[in-house]
This record gives C-alpha cells, sequence and structure tokens, in this order.
C-alpha cells in the first residue's frame, strides 16, 4: 500500500481508508461476483441493483432512517442541490426561504436559491470573516418559511453546528457535505439532507440525498426529469445511467463504517478524538498556531488555523510535504492552513501530524532564538 | 488480466482497452506523479489541471477540432444535455428546433425540448419500429429553425448516420455518445456535441461536449450556474468539483488511441471490420440471425438482432454467456440479442463471436435436422 495515501489531510476529494482503496482497485479489473471490471458493469445488472439497494440499506442503518425517507444517489454535487432544492420547494410558493450564510458553502447557495423565489437571510457571518456561528438568541426563525436551509459543516471555515437548528413546523433541509456519516446526525428532524460523496463517503462524482416522502407532494410539475427527485425516486436512482463506480467505493465506506469501525456513535468518538489532539496542539502553542474559529464552533473535520504570517505558513506547508504530508493548504479563498481529517484519515496520521506541528513550532522558536543571540 | 473483460459486448457502460484498464487500476493507489490515490487528488491541483488541459488537447488532436470550440467535460449524462440544449438554445427564441425521432434516446430528448419552446420533428420511425434512418429525399430542412438536433448513433436499434445532416446555415446539434471517437466526425460542421463517456471513452459519470463559441452568445441569463455552458467555459470544467476518476480515465482513453491504435481514422477501420464481421455471420446465416437494421443504416458500434423466436434468443444468450460472452442482451426496450462493439472491444473477441454464434447456428440446425429424423 501506498503510506502517502494515509497522510492526506486534502479538504477534498479526501483520503479513503485503506481497505476501501484495495477493494476499490481490484474491482477496477474484476467484481469477483460478476468476473468483469466495474467500468464495464451495466447499470441494468443484477448486480448493480444489489449495490444500490445495499447502499440504500446501509445508509438507513447507519443513521435509523425512518421508512417514509427516500435515499437517493444523484450527480451534480452539491452545487446541482443548491438548485435543486429551491426549484422543487421555493418556485411558486410565494413564502419566503430562510437561509444561514455562515461561510463559503452556504454563501454559493443563495444566489441559486434566489433565483427561484424569495430568499430571507437570516443571519450572516460576513462582515467577521466567517470565524464564528450564531447563537440560538441571534436566530429567529418563523412559522412562515418555505424551509430552513443550512450548512451543518463549513468546510472552507471549518465551522460545526454541534446541534439542530430550526423549527419543527418547517422542514430542515441541510447540506452536510462534508461531515455526512461522520456522527450521528438526527437525521430524521430533517425532511431533506444532501451530501455529495468526496468528503467522507467515496470519490467525487455522486452526493447523496436523502428526502422525506411528504416533501415531494407538491413539486412543479415543469421540471426537467433530471431535476425532478420524484423521476429518481421512481427509478431507484437509475434514471440515466448513474456513475456507477462512485456509488460502488460509497458502498465499499459503508461496509467499512459498518463493520470495520462499528458504527457512526464510534465514528464520531474516533473523530473527536483526532479533532482534539490537533485543537489541543493548536490551544498550547502559546499563539504560534492560531486556529480561525470560535472555539464553541470548531469542526471535527476541518481544522483552519494560521501562522504568524504567510511566509512562516509557506516554510510548514513546505516541510510538511517533504515530510509526507499532503492537502494541508487552506482553501484557495481564504488561504493559511486546513487540515481536514475526514472518516478516512487515521488516529496514526492525526498524531503524526500533530508531532510535526510541536517539532515545527519548537524549531522555528529555536531559530528565532538563535538569530535573537545572534 | 481478467479474460472476461475482453469478451464484454455490453451496450454500456461498455467494455474499455486493457492498458487502460491497468493504469486506472493502479492510479487507484497511487498516481505515480503525485503518489497519491487518484480518488484523493484534489480536483484544484497542478495534477488534474494538467489532466483536464492535457485530455482537452487530445480530444482537439483525435476530432482536428477548430480553436473556436470549447471542449467541456460536465456530468449528468446525455440526459443533462437533452435540457442543457434547448435551454440555451430555444429558451425565449421564438423559433422552433428542428429534431429527428429515429429511436430510442433521440425519443428521450423530445419532452424536454419541449419544455423549452417549440419543437419540430422532421421525421419519425416509430411506426416502422425504429428499423431505418430517414433519406435526404425525406427531409426538409427549414433555415428558420433554432437548430437540428439529432442522434448519430442510436444505440438500442443499431442505427447509425453515415453522413452529416442538417444545412450549414442552421447550428448543428449532435448526440454523439454512443458512436464519439470511434471514427472521425467532421466535428467542425456542427455546432455542438455532446456524449456521454461510458461507451468508447470512459466510465459512466462524465460527459464531454463541444461547443463553438459563437453558439454562447445569446445564453438566457436566467439559468442556475451548473446548466450554463458559460459557466463550465470560463472555469475550464473545473466550477464544481468534477468527476475527478473519470475524467482521468477517458484521458486514458485518448491517450491510448493516439498512441496504440495511431487515431480515429484508423480507429474507424478497425471499427468497420469488426461490425462487416458480425454483419456478414447474419448475412450469410439464411436467416437464422436477423439483423434489425436496414442495411444501409447498421451502425458499426451496436450490431442488433433476432433470432426465430424468444425461447431461441434465450438459448443463444445462456449458452454465449457459457462460453464467456457478456453484455449481449438486447436493451429492455426491444429485447432479442446486440452485440455492441465499442473501441475498446477488440477484433479478437469479434472472431470469437462470430465463432460462437456460426457454431450456435449449426448446432440448432442439426438439432432440428434430428428432432426431424427421430
Amino acid at each position: 500500500m501506498n503510506p502517502r495515501n494515509s497522510l492526506n489531510f486534502s479538504g477534498g476529494p479526501g483520503v479513503l481508508p485503506e481497505s476501501v482503496l484495495r477493494q476499490a482497485q481490484e474491482s477496477v479489473i474484476e467484481v469477483p461476483e460478476v468476473g468483469l471490471s466495474v467500468l464495464g458493469i451495466s447499470h441494468r445488472s443484477d448486480w448493480f441493483a444489489a449495490v444500490v439497494s445495499e447502499l440504500e440499506t446501509n445508509v438507513r442503518t447507519l443513521l435509523g432512517l425512518p421508512n417514509d425517507y427516500h435515499v437517493l444517489f444523484l450527480q451534480g454535487g452539491a452545487t446541482q442541490q443548491f438548485s435543486m432544492v429551491p426549484m422543487t420547494l421555493l418556485r411558486g410558493r410565494g413564502r419566503p426561504a430562510e437561509y444561514l450564510h455562515t461561510g463559503y458553502w452556504s454563501g454559493k447557495a443563495l444566489p441559486e436559491a434566489r433565483r427561484e423565489g424569495q430568499v430571507r437571510v437570516l443571519w450572516t457571518g460576513e462582515t467577521d470573516g466567517f470565524r464564528r456561528l450564531p447563537s440560538d438568541a441571534e436566530l429567529c426563525f418563523s412559522p412562515d418559511a418555505a424551509y430552513l436551509h443550512y450548512v451543518s459543516n463549513e468546510t472552507v471555515e471549518g465551522l460545526q453546528f454541534h446541534r439542530v437548528l430550526g423549527r419543527d413546523d418547517v422542514p430542515r433541509v441541510c447540506d452536510m457535505s462534508s461531515d455526512f456519516l461522520s456522527k450521528p446526525c438526527e437525521a430524521e428532524r430533517f425532511s431533506l439532507i444532501y451530501a455529495h460523496a468526496q468528503k467522507n463517503i467515496g470519490p467525487a462524482g455522486v452526493t447523496v440525498v436523502l428526502v422525506r416522502d411528504a416533501l415531494l407532494k407538491d413539486v412543479p410539475d415543469d421540471l426537467p426529469g433530471f431535476l425532478d427527485y420524484r423521476t429518481h425516486v421512481q427509478s431507484h436512482s437509475n434514471f440515466n445511467t448513474p456513475p456507477v463506480f462512485a456509488i460502488w467505493v460509497v458502498l465499499l465506506v459503508t461496509r467499512w463504517l459498518i463493520n470495520e469501525i462499528g458504527g457512526l456513535a464510534r465514528m464520531a468518538e474516533l473523530n473527536r478524538t483526532k479533532a482534539d489532539l490537533i485543537y489541543n496542539q493548536l490551544d498550547s502553542s502559546a499563539g504560534f498556531y492560531r486556529g480561525r474559529a470560535a472555539t464553541a464552533d470548531r469542526s471535527t473535520m476541518n481544522v483552519a488555523f494560521n501562522l504568524a504570517s504567510p511566509e512562516m505558513e509557506k516554510r510548514f506547508l513546505a516541510e510538511a510535504s517533504g515530510a509526507g504530508f499532503s492537502g494541508l493548504s487552506g482553501h484557495r479563498a481564504i488561504g493559511g492552513i486546513r487540515a481536514s481529517i475526514y472518516d478516512g484519515l487515521m488516529l496514526p496520521a492525526v498524531e503524526k501530524l500533530v508531532g510535526f506541528m510541536d517539532e515545527f513550532r519548537r524549531r522555528q522558536r529555536n531559530v528565532r532564538v538563535s538569530e535573537t543571540s545572534a
């Protein structure tokens, strides 16, 4: 196995578990029970129908999802959902949708929603540079909203909600792209959850949508087939050729979560342990490493931080790369450093990173001391 | 290597060349120049920018594509293009688009176009059961059409146009999903060409779009970002996370076409040789195998045929499967047998299939003779 994969802290597409990569690799030449490359198996085959069916069951099992939810596997990423959600739930409704603007990705959802109807931005962190999330006291949810939309984990800024927002009488719609299947999420309190695969659960190219059946009662009838959730419900995510390989790898990840990890509560513990290690390193660095996010809103998936200067950050990234780490550059929108510690990034890799951070910090202090004494 | 892959006559996702599968397999663990799994490499990396750039160059080289065309790699399959094309070129234009209805897939494009404006169906083969394509004499193209849309190769029925249709003063839009990069296609005579990957050029999950720059001058401004070709042009197919793995495999296929096959003229010869072998077997079978398509419109990609009865077809498929062949069932819409012989399906596999067909036919004749004499 390639050791660099295990030290891949990329914000996405992210690292996948070693056992998943090994099975995915084998399947490119042969899926044993079919005898063919996964890349050449028909999406209308019994094998693929079983893949989708098992994957749906695994997602239900992991989340304890009630039966009145559909589990869909679509294309187009979260970006397509930024449009599909308001096309389905806002167009022609005459009621506003409520959106939270908590970072880069929730901001991307706004213009697409505004094309379809009235959008009420309940709170924005833009003036603060997206360094914290709103408290309950800052949010006033209306009972007349068409729905509430928010992003559970802001990948770029490293901000994560550690509670469910909104009212029970207004449908909650949540973009969980970067923390889906990283912990239990009280899925039954949401009407629609979407998450693209390329953080925790698979390669780029597939998006999971969980949608409560009751939400699809009044869908506009003028939507193109591929933008109508009902089309995908009726066809069991096989309306047109789905991304077979990506869906297959997501199945492998859910098997790993169930059989090797032992479920989402255990996954959450592991993710909390990994995150604490890095945040403790930030907090004990006497300001050498400066976490971006307010302490209460820190993400267990993306740890975003800065060093004293862009030059120091550049040196950190260069030395980290030399030590075998990848993907630690912050998102191009804000720069800095970001350690993404998705499900597939294992504890030993985090321990190694923290060791490197500690050692780098001491080395820089010694450089400063020797520069001062020189 | 797995021998069953080489005998995969699936209509799609289709077989890929052995050398491509081998490289794709290796890359799931490690892309050598990056040191990471292809599934965990950022779509914003220099490596992926180079993949897209080389792929674009390869497509241009293979097709001799002029510089005023954009080469895009999108999600959503041909189905998404069924909508994007009329959203871009028909919505609000006040002029009809002309469509040909030559089979299963061109029929799927019609309702999506009708959502966006007036559609004039110039010809339909529906009453004939889609067994032939129109002659020039049957087609009257108008100079006032917004565009002409047709499908170059009907995958289900095995019908292929062996000429370019339409007028030079009306934009030609062509769904080349199942014969793209199987032969030179006079791309410069089309304003927009689209093709999903999963026949000749890669795994399911990515769609190639070639679009002439002039066609994007008057695009409606109310389109969601991901449905606006201009968004993808401006972002070099990296507007939101693209299907990295699928695009990478398409690059491997284009390298194979250029370096191992020697270009599209040579690929066309090979495809013609493969198709002729099977059609000759049909024609010399004294009616035992009955080709679906009119001789002049026979596809070099999909050879659709019937046997005397559904029972005989079932026996044929069972014995073929036993002999190591896969994917020979006809499309669920029409049944029968279909041998799909895409670029990656090599001549020895076709020779083996023809040998099997010949032997099966003789065996059935002997069964009949012995049944008669019993």
